[in-house]
């Protein structure tokens, strides 16, 4: 059976949170170069990047993110039933991945400061301001060998290093908490308390057509199954798997 | 012998008809779904063209233009020594696409009424907001066979054939006006008139490190060239191919 997975932040910061993912994803897939358009969702994924690290303090939310896991981890320390091993391996990554958050510039300072990026970032998000006459140096670029524009994208994602390795440990810990377990959505809505959570992951049977729209804070939400086909708010009963991680 | 190939447009409606080719282009090239990414890049196409069709009357301004061909072509008509059976399948070929271009509607018409575009087009351009909790609509989308993604994407495109065929004559028959001849640009720096161009073509070899920023209009141009490593003004003699199409 297929199913349709989904995420869904439960407050701001997680949303960011998920959408850099989700763009440091991008980032990385198309960085090979392999065909004639993945720079175009190479550097539309890197200014993106740069325009978020402009608007929040995301180095800093981070750090405090990770502390919390940290002191949450060390307080199961010499707990009887508790795999310590286990336990001292995941505070081994907390510390190493919090002291290069650390030690790191702002995000993107650098990436920020490059001649070349800068000098294609303003006019690409014009409508079709990709043309070799809006970005001649892009263009230029373009024509070098594939090993230095590999080379080239290797240098800017390695600065961006300490955000992907804070950023998977904390969004890994946190998705670890929750378990998926079937839930029904009576007529279509359903809704539950939750206990400061960060993030619902939900898997839903692709048969019934539908995708959830989703409100709420975190401790408290509703889900509304709309059909695709339609629009319209599904009646159905809906049966599908959810977890609440915090 | 590497070179960089360049084209610059000489005015505003033609620097817009480039950068609707590129789109369509673009548009075309990532329309399989091949990969987890290319629906980026085909949306993002999509929503620009309907962005330009919004800011400008494209169809009655290429209308124009292929009125003004079809009238320069048929000038030669009974000329002698102009091949006329040449000359009669190009003023075929204009005539059918201009008759196709005005029975088409306002361009992009459909595609901003469809229901499922039109939910998706407001957030694609948040930075990061493709993630599915962003566009739950797009992501119940990508779920769906391939086939039906492909179909999908096939229908939306065949609403933009007009436009693509009238755009691709008329940007074939004023390239085809001009031809490639060697030039040298003394001391980095090249200018010459031009009788009512529309567009530069010009082969730079990569060798010398430069690339051109070319300022002027339909009759007066000049180019410099920039070294890409420094960012700074070429003083160095260079030889580059150049074709002024009108």
């Amino acid at each position: 059976m297929t199913t349709h997975y989904f995420e869904h932040p439960l407050n701001e910061k997680t949303r960011i949170y998920l959408r850099v993912e989700a763009l440091l994803t991008q980032l990385n897939m198309s960085s090979q170069f392999s065909d004639d358009m993945q720079h175009l969702l190479f550097f539309r994924s890197l200014f993106d990047l740069l325009e978020i690290f402009e608007q929040i303090q995301l180095k800093s939310e981070l750090a405090k993110d990770i502390e919390k896991q940290r002191i949450s981890y060390r307080s199961w320390l010499h707990v009887e039933g508790v795999d310590q091993k286990m336990l001292n391996n995941v505070l081994a990554e907390v510390d190493e991945v919090h002291s290069k958050l650390m030690a790191a510039e702002r995000f993107g300072q650098s990436l920020k400061e490059d001649r070349f990026l800068s000098t294609i970032r303003q006019r690409f998000n014009l409508p079709g301001g990709s043309c070799c006459f809006d970005l001649p140096a892009l263009h230029h670029w373009l024509h070098l060998p594939i090993e230095q524009k590999i080379e080239d994208s290797r240098k800017w994602i390695e600065n961006l290093q300490p955000l992907t390795d804070a950023l998977k440990l904390w969004l890994r810990l946190t998705r670890e908490t929750g378990h998926l377990h079937p839930q029904e959505a009576r007529s279509g809505f359903y809704q539950s308390d939750a206990e400061d959570a960060n993030i619902l992951r939900l898997e839903i049977p692709m048969e019934y057509g539908v995708y959830p729209m989703i409100s709420g804070h975190k401790n408290r939400f509703a889900i509304k199954f709309i059909f695709f086909a339609s629009g319209q708010a599904s009646c159905d009963n809906i049966e599908f798997q959810l977890a609440v991680c915090s």
